[in-house]
């Protein structure tokens, strides 16, 4: 290979990979876009609530603040470098959502691909009837196994944290449960919502799905009169 | 710039004004069909019920009585004058709103940019809830948020006006809720539905939204056994 | 005019009344192809449960029984005339729905337009509230005025008849309560659905949309602990 | 006919009865990805949950495992042999469902011409108000007609087996109370979701909706004071 041949591979390969990596940009916005209209559908981000951060390579994607989520465009996201700082907002303009420093705790310290912030009255629900400072404890359902490393029998906790009106405090509060239960992923937020991630946006969303499932069953059974802790009327294990 | 020049520019100035203006009056119109189809898929306009009424400018635009509010065409709605007059009614017919005067209420008072009328069955039922003639409270649900000027720590008051048989009866006690509870941008009417407006028909789609959440959650708490106003179980604000 | 031109102009009304015939009949076995899809949506006819007919002049057109309601095409309709023998049964066949003779009930002494079967789990539960032998009773909500006749203040009764599994017997006990309660416009089958007509295929439509709404703010009333009879909180009326 | 036309016609006929056979598997590929979506939308198969198995003949179509499910395309379903051996994976790749062995046990001693497996909330629920060892009884409501076989009067029993962490047990219990619940088209595996199956894939799903609804129902009515099995508050039979 000559010198001419390859200064022209060279740059055709990095025109190639600039091509490759715009794709993917533009992707995850589309992405964004879709679980919007499809969480508004559920009802887990109606009235310009909700939120989704996805991460793609060293760039983050949010959705703008205090608009319609079903309506969002691609040319609406915010664009972010790892460390939460806006690198390109919307040509549009548009507001930086305050679940950013919330979104960044899972994208720091759990290797989150993908957040969700979720309105669902299904988790807001399950949370208030779990007494203060402890977490909603799920066990012997098998939509459990959905979640991440979660198996039938476990009792599986998420961590549940007082809402605030001051969004640095609730920041501080969703650093701490992130480092302090290592096995869940998600915080749900009393009286609020969930935050909830994934190793991708599917993964994200499939993970708030069964979250979703998990407190209507919880709720439900609490309204038929049946404790979702002591819920499994099976007998005894063999095992146990 | 001669005589000539000057009236063609101006009638071009004015042709195009009346362009700009008649493509705001179709959009209004389509907003309003836009949003009957999808409050009739939230529940809130079946059976003929619902109303929707949208100011632009000078001009109101309001949905027509006792239609499915699913089928509206742009042509079916109705035009009126700030006043509350019909200026144009639609060319294939049809019976102005009994709604009208109620909508007025927050037209005139409250400088709203657009009026809903929904029969939630979520809000009707959080207000059976609710003794006679007291307000709807609601606080500690971040949904509240969402709602214009309220704050999490709030205990927000949404009056609910009893029903009545006769239309004028209830104007007049829309008029007076309007006027006696100014930080409210809603009232509710007993047994019947609620009428919530915003700066334009994008705003009080959500304002109707985030209410809805909220009444549900207050029907699911009661229904769970739990107060909506001594739902919180956090612990003690430290400012508190 | 000439003999010839009479002949010729005869020949084309009648042509033409022909077409327009044709055309209506078409129109009704689109609707009832169109609400079905839409009771699907509902949940009123999941299951190949539910059946609407619609009359169209001198012939009534009804969804055949046993089959996906929701995939229903044109030329699966039936044909009856208003006796209710079947003229014209679908092309390809199909099994005449055995609510055939309960809709004739509406048809004949009614003189209904359109009837519709619906399996509304809101109407089985309301009247699951029901004591033996009496009607559902609704009062004080404002959906009521959706119906046919009713008013607000109004105490309106529908009745329940015991489900049976002899059609025949039900269609009996469905005949005496069409002729028993002439001020209503629905029989209920306990356990079973709700038989609901109006003056055309729309207007049925807005009469079960409304029941379905009145059931389950009835329900859902009494699952808050509210009676749906004595609900109304609000004060005593100045004219009571 | 000469051996030369005989010859062509013979290829001929195997040619279009090979062409008929590709026909056919395509479309029971396609139809697992339909009925896929409809179930997501209904809640069945949220988060990667459910599973669908269809019979073409001789040959098995499975959806795989651990994806979501209203996302599958034609080509990522699973082809077995009638004794549940994987014959074509999916050319992508992909995971077998461990509902494999559940499914077979309905194609194997039932005859199923369609399996399916949903996530239903409302199933759930009934299956948790039931005792340990007993079956779910549903008795007098009309939705049962739906079922195969069953009446109105009749007191019907799906069987409601234990989850288990180990799919090879949950086999043998499914095999166990296939056998052992010879008129029940289902088997309920309680905090878990339901096998339902029918003589092709429409009416699996058609028992399915059925089973729902019957679900939703006896959850409802228990929730409002009401026994699913004294809730018929007719009078007595004249038969009985």
């Amino acid at each position: 290979m000559n010198d001419t041949t390859h200064a022209a591979t060279q740059a055709g390969g990095l025109s190639s990979a600039t091509a490759e990596r715009a794709r993917r940009h533009q992707r995850a916005r589309e992405t964004i876009c879709e679980l919007c209209r499809l969480f508004y559908g559920f009802g887990w981000a109606s009235g310009t609530g909700g939120g989704i951060a996805v991460r793609e390579g060293d760039v983050l994607f949010m959705a703008p603040s205090g608009v319609e989520k079903e309506k969002l465009q691609p040319a609406d996201i915010f664009e972010l470098d790892l460390a939460g700082a806006v690198t390109a907002p919307p040509v549009a303009g548009g507001k930086l959502t305050a679940c950013a420093p919330l979104f960044m705790a899972a994208f720091t310290h759990r290797d989150a691909g993908a957040v969700l912030h979720s309105h669902s009255v299904n988790v807001v629900l399950a949370a208030a009837l779990v007494p203060p400072g402890e977490p909603l404890r799920l066990t012997r359902l098998e939509m459990m196994k959905g979640l991440e490393g979660v198996g039938y029998f476990d009792t599986h906790e998420i961590p549940v944290v007082d809402n605030t009106a001051l969004e640095h405090e609730l920041a501080e509060r969703m650093e701490r449960a992130v480092l302090d239960w290592p096995k869940a992923n998600a915080v749900i937020v009393r009286n609020h919502g969930v935050y909830i991630w994934g190793r991708d946006a599917s993964h994200a969303k499939t993970q708030a799905e069964c979250l979703d499932w998990l407190c209507d069953a919880t709720v439900k059974l609490h309204s038929a009169g049946i404790s979702h802790l002591t819920h499994d009327r099976s007998q005894p294990r063999a095992d146990a």
